[in-house]
């Protein structure tokens, strides 16, 4: 395996990581706190070992999908221990182990906390815990190919192994270009929504904090209430957005380049709306009688399901007083999730659009045994491999998240709460029901609990097979193996030279 | 669609449910019961019906995958309806849809019962009800194909549609010898059990409503506390009979035959008895406190864990009071269900076996992308079709299984209730968690959620598919158009005759 490279990018992620902690102390100085202070240590600390790891380039930049997913699932682990150092060393959250958990929670746009008390943080450390979404959001390594050039044209698999869906469409030919796209539309819709939050008299500090976990479909609020606290207005602004962020980026890209129809006709868009809107009338409907009127009852329901179906998990009322059918409702929007290539989590739309056509086809095989119709998507029909890897998808999913669930009964939680804790991180969404409902917080997990739901948020938000992959014994003999030929080699070389 | 060898099928099954009922009317001279006398006229009937349905041989017997769904799922309905009269007319289940729901449960072997008193039924009642069981475990169809001389040699889609499992392999090469050898084995180890338990003083009728229950992994008790009341060692034997009845049928055939050391090598047996072996031990270690000592606690723990991953739903304790790892263990086994070709029901291990070898193919992909190693069972290759069929399976019966919850949730009970109450009827079990759990019943259910039950019921039993079939409109138009030509020849023979 070429581990050199793997070294590089991580160097790379250092550095950026080094420069996104600079805002947080700007800040700070605009406030006037103490805690930004801190930020510039771990700062110089992640540029100088940054820049020890980029100072020899590598001798080889082409890299297969292994490298791929090895150098994205490491980036995200060194990205949260990093981004977590702040929040330890001001003494705003103590625990080592609670401020990973925030800060993989920021990166990985899950919004799971554990704070009882958010408003009792300095304002850089609010600013920093909801950036992490903004930065997790779009993927830190699809920034990394917009900037850096990355000779070899095989870094279409970095960006295989951070972006969401079942099979990645490069925009244009070049991955460069296309990351920098895919940026922009981000960077763009994410500045709208701040000034619109802002027409709403909506502070500054605020809007920017929101924009961010709505742009990343993170879900951290800088309130204890959430968004409760503001107008109906300002709540319908994040719904809208969320909505919007949770759709298929390919949709923005068409509609920029004037390919409008294009766009509309697409069927994961059209089947994620369709599914929002099917949603929304049921809980309607249901919590209408409890509600301060229709409109009110509106608001909500749209809020709550846009907020759980693009796994973001800003929330606006406590969902789990609401009755059994809204809750399975919103647990099964919880699995589905936004549509691929968004910045929402989950299982995503199209994965479900594909299972139901095989599912469909099964069917017409019974009664037309002798059919050879093959499955199609965008009018385009499906390769066998794409249905292979989503059904493969879906049973890895299935089985990392029992054995969660497993884990996190020997703290002997009621069964609801361990069930939807992990479906919340795993699915990226935030807060669960029972006692990780809307109204509590991660806090009272054991620590064993804990590590457990961080991985399963890191699984979550890479897709699983990066992070597994680590775990696969022979990525350790053949990164072994390989230090030892280049060791072997210099030996070899230096032998030569006395010789 | 070849509807006239449907009716000729649904004729033969009436006539075989007439002559069935004549047992329980026995039980009721033995015990002088009044009950009795209510079981006849239903038998008659069944037997006048079944009669009028075969008078005329089917024209063309040749029949495919579709009309063997169709035949069989149809059967299954009728079997049922007919079944539950005698409990509506002896007013011992006055109310229709709870009858139907305890006859449903009882020939889909899932053992879920309305009753809040069972013992306050009669002998005959109660036998009949522990006999359904036993009639369903190994399948009407089943039996119909090793007694009737049915012609043509594609009634393996009969057995293919009634069996349980990913692939219906002949033990031998007719259809008729295979059922025979099925039923033989069948029959042989009820009659052991029975004499086990007879040896264990229990009484002649308890001894065989409890083999009826352990043979077709039904679960309904006779008592009202299960099979908590009799000794330990009775106990055992019924966890012994329960893990043997659960093994796939084709292990006793090879056994049967001297190929001792080709049944020991089945994966599927294997991986059955591994997980029963891990799930006993983790429970064993987390009940050990509360009970009166290591063999009590080894007893309990063995009879609850055969007793869900066989289907079966006896129960010996009330598992609703154990703590959230037990319970997650026990929900989790549910799913697992016992071998494929076996009496018990869930998603059945040999179809995880597969699924969890095609997710470790996957690992093995990104690592070696171009090894090209097929998935094995038993050492023999898995085509792709199994593959395919799995997997859609997984997705068809994850599918129902929410839709089912959601419907459930109406009721408004909590969550588990809901979502366990599903799992219990699907996997064909019998007991769940809370208000659904070993010491309760599902009487309080609403009739729409029983119906949505039943469903799931009949669904669970027979695969899916061919239940499922019967709700594809071109079925019944097929049906139609078939009807319709039929009228129209005869119509056309006689106006030729008369012209």
């Amino acid at each position: 395996m070429n581990s050199s490279i793997i070294r590089f990018i991580l160097g790379y992620i250092l550095k950026t990581e080094a420069a996104l902690l600079l805002l947080p102390c700007l800040i700070a100085l605009i406030y006037t706190e103490r805690e930004g202070l801190w930020y510039l240590p771990v700062a110089a600390a992640c540029f100088i070992l940054g820049s020890l790891m980029t100072r020899r380039k590598p001798a080889d930049s082409v890299f297969y999908l292994k490298e791929g997913c090895i150098a994205t699932a490491l980036s995200w682990i060194l990205l949260s221990f990093f981004g977590c150092l702040p929040f330890v060393l001001t003494g705003e959250i103590p625990s080592f182990t609670d401020a990973l958990f925030e800060t993989i929670s920021g990166f990985t746009t899950t919004g799971a906390s554990i704070l009882s008390d958010v408003e009792a943080l300095s304002h850089c450390s609010l600013f920093w815990r909801s950036f992490t979404h903004w930065i997790g959001g779009m993927g830190v390594l699809v920034f990394l190919l917009a900037i850096v050039p990355l000779s070899g044209g095989s870094n279409i698999n970095l960006m295989r192994a951070e972006s969401p869906g079942p099979s990645v469409g490069k925009l244009v030919p070049k991955v460069k270009y296309t990351a920098r796209i895919l940026y922009l539309i981000y960077f763009g819709m994410t500045v709208i929504e701040t000034i619109l939050l802002l027409l709403g008299k909506m502070p500054l500090f605020d809007a920017l904090c929101t924009s961010f976990g709505t742009a990343g479909t993170g879900g951290f609020g800088i309130k204890n209430s959430s968004i409760a606290g503001y107008s109906s207005y300002l709540q319908w602004v994040v719904t809208i957005f969320m909505i919007l962020f949770g759709v298929n980026f390919n949709a923005y890209y068409l509609v920029l380049f004037g390919k409008l129809k294009k766009a509309v006709q697409m069927e994961e868009v059209r089947y994620y709306l369709l599914t929002i809107l099917i949603s929304v009338a049921i809980i309607f409907l249901s919590i209408l009688d409890t509600c301060a009127g229709a409109f009110d009852a509106l608001t909500q329901s749209a809020f709550q399901v846009a907020s759980i179906i693009t796994t973001t998990g800003f929330s606006t009322t406590d969902f789990n007083a609401w009755t059994s059918t809204c809750k399975i409702i919103l647990v099964l929007l919880m699995f589905v999730g936004a549509c691929a290539g968004s910045t929402g989590g989950g299982i995503k739309v199209s994965r479900f659009v594909i299972l139901f056509k095989t599912v469909r086809k099964e069917f017409t095989s019974y009664i037309h045994p002798k059919s050879i119709k093959k499955i199609q998507m965008d009018e385009k029909p499906i390769d066998h491999e794409t249905i292979r890897t989503v059904n493969v998808y879906i049973i890895t999913f299935m089985v990392l998240f029992v054995l969660s669930v497993f884990l996190i009964s020997f703290d002997n939680t009621d069964l609801i709460t361990g069930f939807t804790a992990v479906a919340a991180t795993i699915n990226n969404i935030g807060p669960g029901l029972e006692l990780v409902g809307p109204a509590a917080n991660f806090g009272f997990f054991s620590d064993f609990a804990k590590y457990v739901l961080m991985f399963d948020m890191l699984a979550g938000r890479l897709e699983l097979f990066p992070l597994l992959l680590l775990f696969h014994p022979s990525i350790w003999k053949d990164l072994f193996a390989y230090k030892m030929s280049v060791r072997n080699n210099r030996k070899y070389l230096r032998s030569e030279k006395k010789g």
